[in-house]
């Protein structure tokens, strides 16, 4: 199916994604992890959870740890631009015949939770805890200098009908995987707030979460949390990179916590705000698609993700397969 | 005064800002500067003007280069979400008691052309001739690889009533000076994309333009310049840098072409597109400023300016004075 | 066999390495990928041969680029401290039982040539054309910025021998790779310049060489060569990389010419220059060992290399195997 | 005078510099500096000193800090290559007339304690204690990254005799200024270890030491230093800096400690092993020489030094001036 055109004026204002919650099962190990090796800040810990910040946001979290038996992802969040956008989202949800709760949740003001068609968790909120600036407290910088949660992107079992959910939110496509054959979308990438995506969809059996990525400032961060994870025993937890990206252009590394939580490092996309950004097509068989320098994914990065906290999963009836290293 | 409240829900939807003209008096030393040593890629070329973009950049020009016996500035171009923005802006600055027209320009789609309350020449446009992307043809980067234009600064002689004024229009506060005596604000930095600012206001004899600013990939980029320039014949072109600005925490240089139209090379702000995102105050005298490492900025960063075409000067009744270097 | 201890007082005094002779097929190819791409500066060009030159070189040519049917290696050249210690190199390779001739080539003083045990086309000299430096004309730097030579890689059918055998004439084992079970040396690292290497020696059919390497100012240059080979017809060139080495800790990246000459890409190893400098042993099964981040290299690593014109080929006894990637 | 030819059979055979001993008044205030800030490793520390290491080096230490009530310079300290080179310099100093004595260093073997004709405290040792690889283990990297000790920079009041008296000893000049008028040497750089200095004379009251240097790996590291210090309480000893020699083509910063001892960060200067390089001259007015990029150094830069613990101060008959910032 063609890539449907950008809807200019959605229903509610998404500024931008937000946050998401991570259930792990070893709480102190994740801190090792999320706070001393990739270097996010604590904002709050107790004992059965960790929030976490990067170094240039205000909101009090990106990222939330909690303890849990088995991983999962408890949700995905993002921040509306105004109050009445709850709202005007509630309205949207509940005439879509989707689930819509008004939720309490610590540091944060009104929550509309609720799930998309095929069960994500998703939450809206217009305020948060604000916290001082830290981006220029530079003893505070460690690992790979976090400096903001980029996106998320999501296994789908069908990329199209998400694309088209999500476009109706006012999601926009940045560029996209078609698939020659049957003309479908295999997968793709949109924005809210002006870079190539706040959300991506990858085909496969899903829901389920890919990766999270965070934003740092050039490829030589990268260079040095890898050197630092090779030599403070994270070498396992390196999956993929460091490369270039075809798609988006970003410089990137791969790597999947203990409970196969997968992050992305991510740094050096583009600008996309302008609302006549003509989307880019690539072929599923291209091989500079998934790395520009040819070499491709390994067959754990197509294959393996997190789920979500109660949604079903549901195979793809696409079959057509990238390029995967031997 | 205070900094106002932004104005979540401004009368037009101005997207971010996108060009600005140039009146240069040799094109083809313009062209050895802007081509050549800077890196922007021409898009058209006559015996007058030179069109150029960024390489991130699908609208036709970020910056247009005019022979004129004279320097000056031409005209600031901003690009707003969508047509019917155009005939908002055009009620709103006819209300305004300021000028409205309707122009042709080339590359471009319906053009409005205005003046601020001090006369400086705006024009905003929804539609701009698009270029098939360039931003993977890493045989075509150059000089510091300028990504995409990011801001212009403006001397103001009253730079309240600039904040106010722009501040309605929609452009959000995120950093500011304030002089300590007055109460009055000395400088202030507004955005409408995200980053730091579209455009910013310093106080002193104006309207003048003090920069166009260009967003590069990383510190090394303006290192890779200064290295280039000082050793192909623009040694005295290099007026300020390389450091980290205390406001906006970007690592830049300054550098001005033989007509004075200075160029702020930039990177590493940050995102600022949360609504309620509090603006930083800094003290003019904080020495940590202008230059988080303390050098203070030459005495021509502060005076020297290019003079809008058709704008009457006017100097400002604020005197105090930044820390200036000997 | 351990790692004999280090000549520090050996028979002639060898400076370094200096340059290599490739014979290449098709010279126009050669132009474009070595000076165009890579960044080399030429030096020299007729006909049938190219001379080129690294940034910060003075002597006249560290690669020479020769026109052949079929792709070999013509030698491998030394610069040694004086003119005397030519006569000592002559008397010690004639002692050894091999042959010695003293050579015309242009560009150069005097010139002995020989060949090591194995065959390898060797040459030394003490004084060559000095050229004025560029390493100040920034409008030069093209490419990945190479700046020096830093080192030759030769595939041994016996390393422990070559160990001995360059050990004597006072090259110094920085790192090596032992394998456990024979007790054998299976790869090792030898220096006179003060670097990690000059000259390295890995297990396999041999004479061959494995690779010339240049130094290049930091791993951003990598990355972008990467970037532009990748969009510029060159994607296939790319065997392995960007890494960090376990052996070295250099950053680095492989790619391989159309005649399959392969080139390392280096950067920012350690200062060996301490006669008492340790050696570093590392185990051939060591995931670390081949790339600190744990990928392993591909077959085509460990198995093509160059031919040396006129060296015939011995396989290794010893069969021990690295890890290989799939 | 003309720059003497280099004596490429010296004496004794000098292998690099090694170490210092700066005295200063606050024990603890130091280590905050060096080990917390710069980010050099502590490998011995007692009541009244600090052993101090960079990451790559393998000798017990580069530099001494030691309380003292006054401070001061206790000792230049260099490796020779061999246990006879001792014996040999030991000849050579008192054939000078100038004082030898075999002390007794901690860490150390034989050291050899003598002073240069305007009494410069300098020791010579070919053993110092080894201590395991560090450079791998990425987690103990901070502040600067500091590699290795690079060069020392005295103030001389006459650096034509110091280039003399050095020459002799076998370090060879890979730059100097030469002021115009007289015809004499106001500055020299001198090598032994192959890259651009191992000491260098700068025209002033002497003997000073003017600056301590380390090497580091890029200039983002220098960058990174900045940002710390100018948000940790270090603003006040940054000096100068970042910029771009002209003479040595490095990067550098300086930055001042509490006691007036200077350190300089450095990187990316270039190899000069040949014996045959050919010193580049400067000219003192040649504004390009001191900051490729056009920007003078500041008064302090010129005048401030640390004295030599026992040597007298002597002025500079040589009055000629280079650029300074107003």
């Amino acid at each position: 199916m063609p890539i449907p055109a950008p809807n200019l004026f959605p229903p509610f204002n998404i500024l931008r994604l937000s946050h998401t919650e991570l259930r792990v099962t070893d709480l102190a190990w994740s801190r090792g992890y999320y706070v001393d090796t990739l270097g996010l800040q604590v904002t709050h810990e107790d004992t059965h959870s960790l929030y976490l910040r990067a170094m240039e946001e205000r909101g009090h979290h990106c990222l939330i740890l909690r303890k849990a038996d088995v991983p999962s992802v408890g949700v995905l969040g993002f921040k509306v631009w105004a109050e009445e956008d709850l709202n005007r989202a509630e309205h949207w949800f509940h005439a879509k015949g989707l689930p819509v709760h008004w939720i309490e949740r610590p540091f944060m003001g009104r929550v509309l939770a609720t799930r998309d068609p095929w069960g994500v968790p998703l939450e809206f909120y217009a305020s948060m805890d604000r916290l001082p600036p830290i981006h220029q407290q530079y003893n505070l910088y460690r690992g790979v200098k976090p400096l903001r949660i980029d996106h998320f992107n999501l296994f789908s079992s069908n990329v199209d009908a998400a694309v088209e959910f999500y476009g109706e939110m006012g999601f926009r496509v940045t560029e996209y995987t078609a698939d020659e054959e049957t003309g479908r979308t295999w997968a793709a990438w949109m924005h809210r707030k002006g870079g190539v995506h706040d959300i991506a969809f990858t085909n496969g059996t899903g829901p389920r979460l890919h990766h999270t990525a965070f934003w740092v400032p050039t490829p030589l961060n990268i260079i040095d949390l890898l050197d630092l994870m090779a030599t403070t025993g994270y070498l396992d937890n390196i999956e993929r990179g460091p490369g270039r990206h075809g798609i988006s252009n970003a410089f990137f590394l791969y790597i999947r916590d203990r409970d196969g939580h997968r992050t992305e490092i991510y740094c050096s996309d583009y600008q996309t705000c302008d609302p006549d950004l003509e989307p880019i097509r690539w072929d599923l068989k291209d091989p500079q698609r998934q790395t520009l320098w040819g070499a491709p994914a390994p067959r754990s990065w197509f294959e393996l993700g997190s789920v979500f906290d109660g949604a079903a999963l549901l195979d793809s009836d696409l079959k057509a397969q990238p390029i995967i290293a031997p």
